[in-house]
């Protein structure tokens, strides 16, 4: 079950909007959560959760992970929020207005800014002086921490990066791995499951194609407006979306990420798609509904459903795509076959321009290839990155160790990050040893960790 | 004696503007030269040297050690410009003329361009593609190689950073070092020296209180411009330069980096200086001036000497100052005591105040620290810091090995990156075994080198 708790103090640190440049002086104020409840004795450790596009709240109530393992280390918690999420605006609620505001969210930026923290953590905590560093992440965050370690292996000695997607880049992976695990997922959780989710797309155009049609899934799937035909395709784009998210959140008990689930929800999803591929357009549709409402509404509470959100609000949805279209442009595609979605293929020239429309900036395809190592990490230490299998985002994940100290370590039956979760009655064994072995890293790395 | 060599090719490659910012999405052209003659094989490695704060065609000439190595190791050479400086200017012309075109000039931009370089020319060479690169740079250049390894380790797989100080930042190492290497050298080379260097600002002062001394001074240097009392402070920092400039350019032969000098220039300004130090002000003076003299007319050519130069105009000065205004922030102080200057205290407030003042924009502290790791760089690897024993920027400097692959060679009879330089008939043998053991290093590397 989810349990729920708060860091001690809520606090702020001041830092510069421009590590980069120096024209731009302003500072703004950067949240952070901390919490010093086992931290008794000078220079015990500290982990850092490097935090991601969202609320930081969120992130430290869903990475129970730390929670629990702050005991056994003596370690302080730190949860640091994300630049231009949460209550972190460089430029307050003027900070989304325009390309100006927008130009210092970067991941580059970003790493700075946790760099300053912990060396002023460092010196403005009696005690902590000395205190070995250890950074913790999950997805985008997850990310981050490897490459906290990477660039700024003076301020953490190791980070566990756990479902980061750091090769989930131009001419890294596949495009199309990612959605082939989404499919494997489904195919693995009922008969006929993908099978019939991959045929759901032929059935929504055609019965989309009438009036009539319009106003039954607009009643069938119980949305919140009437579906136009122009919304057709969002509508579409919303249901896999919903198929991905269920994908990443497929955890072994109930849970509250995305949206609350009951344990293993795609096996709940799937049992209302096990029919016959034969039926017709509306029964698989019919299925399909009551599918899409394990996730929206598993607590029965949901008057209708928003086709145009798809996970908790907690996620700054508009601050990561202007990250997709800058630097982490993350290409994906479809085929159909070897995935249950419409086939689909990578435009990037397309995407730029819907970035240049919105934003009035293009994406770098290859930048976050330069300036993070791409494939070539092997000269970084101290680094976990922990994959689960069911997880789509394991598509551009380091799934292979480098060395003894730049390792991988794969948990078969998890979904997105299930290893910085609390520890749950119903965790799986492989996610049990993930968690040892991940504790037993860090206190190696704490225990090697010299200021030199 | 000095040679001449230049590169085959003078190439121009476009790069962002602003690396670390998608708002500026301008590019422009960095000028790199190179050189192919003994680079025949496919995978052959490739020598890079990264630019530092002027004309690329002079560093290419002042490092001849890549261009001897070149055969033994069968390596192409490459000479990266660093941007803002020789022709490589963002804004061309306009590229000094405003804080907003100046707030592109940093080591983190040039180093992104160094990558993206590398990159590029990985890609675009036939048979480059598995080359493996090695950084290698002198002075601020060398403090960019080895960052260049620190940051982006997966673009060259080693780096030779020659007298690099990259430590001689705010709390790292003592302010009073530089100048008291700089005094050690003239104490050495002469009897007298740096006690009568040490007596001249006062006899300075006293001379120049009068209209008849300000002109004496004027005749006795052979200045450009007659001295005016307003300008007593400047001639002080421009005798105080010099000796600081003759400390770097110390060499054991004839050689031409920042002036034409004499072999081991400090024992011929000595010679100027040896006499008892109860001497008269004028008397001592004239010493001096005969001292100077050695550094700023060798050739016999001058017509008169200019205070307000004292060096080649191929170092970019004013960039080199909007550097240090804003993250290359080098604390420097003098006791009169331990070193042969005028007492002057470290003021970071007024030095700051003198940056908002020129460009418009406030140095940061502590932030070269931050962004390269400060003291704490042990978990590098393949970084050769290599040191003379008679370049003041030794103070600033890696005088000891952190690890097998992380290692400080000293040259004790080396003056700045000697080893950098062309072989020569008077070179010591302690800059012959340094050569010899870089290019040990480099060969070990190479043989290591894979691209995981």
């Amino acid at each position: 079950m989810f349990q729920h708790k708060t860091a001690k103090n809520f606090c702020f640190s001041s830092f510069t909007i421009d590590h980069f440049g120096f024209l731009e002086n302003g500072t703004f104020k950067q949240r952070f959560l901390l919490n010093d409840k086992h931290w008794h004795q000078k220079n015990n450790p500290i982990l850092f959760y490097t935090g991601n596009e969202g609320d930081i709240t969120w992130f430290c109530n869903n990475t129970g992970f730390m929670w629990d393992v702050a005991e056994e280390l003596g370690a302080m918690l730190i949860f640091a929020e994300h630049r231009y999420y949460g209550e972190s605006l460089p430029f307050g609620d003027e900070s989304y207005s325009n390309a100006s505001y927008l130009n210092y969210l970067t991941s580059e930026q970003a790493l700075a800014d946790f760099a300053r923290l912990i060396e002023n953590l460092k010196e403005s905590i009696s005690g902590a002086q000395n205190s070995p560093v250890i950074a913790i992440g999950g997805s985008y965050g997850g990310m981050l921490s490897a490459w906290l370690r990477m660039k700024y292996p003076s301020v953490v000695i190791g980070a566990l990066a756990a479902s980061a997607p750091i090769w989930q880049f131009t001419d890294m992976v596949p495009c199309g791995d990612f959605y082939k695990i989404v499919t494997q997922d489904f195919a693995n959780s009922g008969i006929n499951c993908s099978k019939n989710i991959r045929r759901s797309w032929m059935a929504v155009n055609n019965v989309s194609s009438t009036d009539e049609g319009l106003q039954w899934l607009y009643k069938e799937f119980g949305l919140c407006s009437p579906l136009k035909e122009e919304d057709v395709g969002g509508f579409k784009g919303w249901l896999q979306e919903t198929w991905v998210n269920l994908a990443m959140v497929d955890y072994p008990y109930e849970a509250n990420f995305l949206q609350p689930l009951p344990r293993w929800p795609i096996k709940v999803v799937c049992s209302h798609l096990q029919f016959d591929t034969g039926v017709s357009d509306k029964q698989l549709l019919h299925g399909i509904a009551q599918a899409v409402k394990v996730y929206y509404n598993y607590t029965g509470t949901a008057v209708c459903l928003n086709i145009s959100q798809t996970a908790t609000g907690s996620l700054g949805i508009r601050g990561w795509f202007y990250q997709a279209c800058t630097e982490m442009v993350m290409p994906m595609c479809t085929d159909g076959i070897q995935d249950m979605f419409e086939p689909q293929v990578w435009n990037f020239q397309a995407f730029s321009d819907e970035c240049y429309e919105i934003f009035g900036v293009r994406p770098r395809e290859h930048w976050a290839g330069t300036v993070y190592g791409g494939k070539n990490i092997g000269s970084h230490s101290n680094i976990i990155f922990s994959n689960g299998g069911l997880d789509p985002w394991m598509s551009g994940g380091v799934t292979k160790n480098f060395s003894d100290s730049l390792v991988a370590i794969m948990i078969p039956d998890g979904a997105h990050h299930l290893d910085l979760r609390y520890n749950n009655q119903y965790d799986p064994q492989t996610v049990i040893r993930a968690r040892a072995l991940e504790v037993q890293y860090f206190k190696n790395w704490i225990k090697h960790s010299t200021i030199t």
